[in-house]
């Protein structure tokens, strides 16, 4: 028998972090490195020279994938394929990533939102294996959310960006006009890390079980959830981020989403089993990674990519 | 050359009337009946008379496709699959309609909400031909939305209930609690066709162009479709219903829409393109019968269909 194990590479593009990795096609990371993003030419240059390293060791990749911080284009109908585009990060608008790969290493290329590949990957090997319907969320520095149907990340327009919608103000939310620079109070301007902080000078892990941060930070996160119920319908919803990580939140999120309902949706999911309907991650800061090689596997399965070399 | 064409038995059943007609693989209608929606055994014996009735003419059907009122069970997994469940209906929860169809015709069915129905016609027929990503909403005594992602239907935990997200209160909407017997300010409470009435006593064709009824339900349908463009992120919208008829009112919609999102959806059809982003149906009230028909269609085509003869 011969060895027929494929290599992917897998590149976790984040905002404050990449992560490269060489993967084989049962989920298993052989190599991984990590470094701060700087400017694209420094970034993408350092990527470059894992990938090449690796396959001079490993042979030729079979397919690469990339789960990036956006907004990008997913219109592959589109010359900016695969770019990031207009981002408020210094240097990044307009950057070629897929593109540029393609070039570069001469095989298919599987391009998607960071958010959409963690969820990819928690659907493949993590905490939503047993459905093919799921919204995956992060609520930290900012809010995202990827939606998975039928086993496939949704595109549209371009990407769900879930962390925009409006939530209705907590009661106990008063006098404070929220963080989103576009929105102000939307979700991720009344919920993210970074509008607890504005609100309370802490992080929720600094402030006591009383502290009313705890209860309106539930509430936002119920009703947002519960907007997705309603609005894309998924078997599963997974809570991860850097705010998800106080352990203590979650349950108090479960009955805020039975609230904002009102019992409607007459499913025993909802209705008796939150506790394995909403849940927390189980790949844990390898499912950026993981989302990028499963989207590598994607790109090599499809017979005809339009970025193939 | 010989005559291949097929025929299909499409059935539009709807809260207040159902519509049934033959159709074939062009989409052309060749026969079409419609009668008011009484119990369930007399309404259901009209429709099978029907079939049977064409049946005999034109040899057997080689789908019956069916856009229901709902909530109806989707999980193909389920026992009640192809029911109506619990509806405030009198007499028609549990109601089973697909099973029944296959038992008596000996054909694959294809069976769905009615808006995901009229979805998949405008689909592949009106106002969304050209993309595979929508959202078609309807307007009227209820608020509810189908959602088609690559061609299907999105069914997941059950289907959208997209009319229950909540909106924020418009500022001149003060002292009306909404008529959702669920969620009463949800977006069904306070922008259907009956919340309407009840604000106003009147339906919206009856109020002048000056009064601030206007403003209030473009401003809450407006927050809908924007609240849809960051979940599910469609290619289009397309907005019927009895509300929407008002022709008026669309484009009362689409600046409101610009509002809600605030510039923060960086693509042309967005920021200039509203006018052909968000439609009216052109499907008429056919849609439902027609989208039916695309779902017998599709049942036909499925080449193991659980419920295939």
């Amino acid at each position: 028998m011969t060895d027929e194990r494929r290599f992917f590479g897998a590149i976790e593009a984040g905002g404050t972090k990449f992560v490269c990795a060489i993967g084989d096609d049962a989920g298993k990371i052989h190599a991984q490195e990590r470094f701060p993003t700087t400017d694209p030419i420094a970034t993408l240059s350092t990527v470059r020279s894992f990938l090449q390293g690796r396959s001079r060791e490993i042979g030729k990749l079979a397919a690469i994938g990339v789960g990036c911080f956006g907004p990008v284009e997913l219109d592959r109908t589109s010359e900016r394929y695969g770019f990031i585009v207009r981002t408020p990060k210094p240097g990044w608008s307009n950057t070629d990533i897929a593109c540029m790969l393609a070039r570069e290493f001469q095989c298919p290329i599987g391009f998607d939102t960071d958010v959409n590949a963690a969820a990819l990957a928690e659907h493949r090997w993590g905490a939503a294996r047993d459905v093919k319907n799921l919204v995956y969320l992060t609520i930290g520095t900012g809010i995202g959310g990827g939606v998975v149907v039928d086993g496939t990340p949704i595109h549209g327009l371009m990407h769900p960006e879930i962390g925009h919608v409006y939530p209705r103000r907590h009661p106990l939310d008063v006098g404070f006009d929220g963080v989103c620079p576009f929105h102000g109070d939307c979700m991720e301007g009344v919920a993210s890390g970074p509008a607890i902080f504005a609100r309370t000078g802490a992080s929720l892990q600094q402030l006591d079980a009383a502290h009313p941060q705890w209860e309106i930070e539930a509430d936002y996160l119920g009703q947002l959830c519960a907007q997705l119920v309603l609005t894309v319908s998924p078997q599963r919803i997974v809570m991860g981020g850097g705010v998800m990580s106080q352990a203590r939140l979650l349950p108090l999120i479960r009955p805020c989403i039975s609230h904002w309902l009102g019992g409607y949706i007459d499913r025993s999911e909802i209705l008796s089993g939150l506790d394995r309907y909403v849940v927390a991650p189980q790949l844990g800061d390898q499912a950026g990674v993981l989302g990028a090689l499963a989207l590598a596997m994607d790109a090599a399965a499809m017979v005809t990519s339009p970025l193939a070399a």
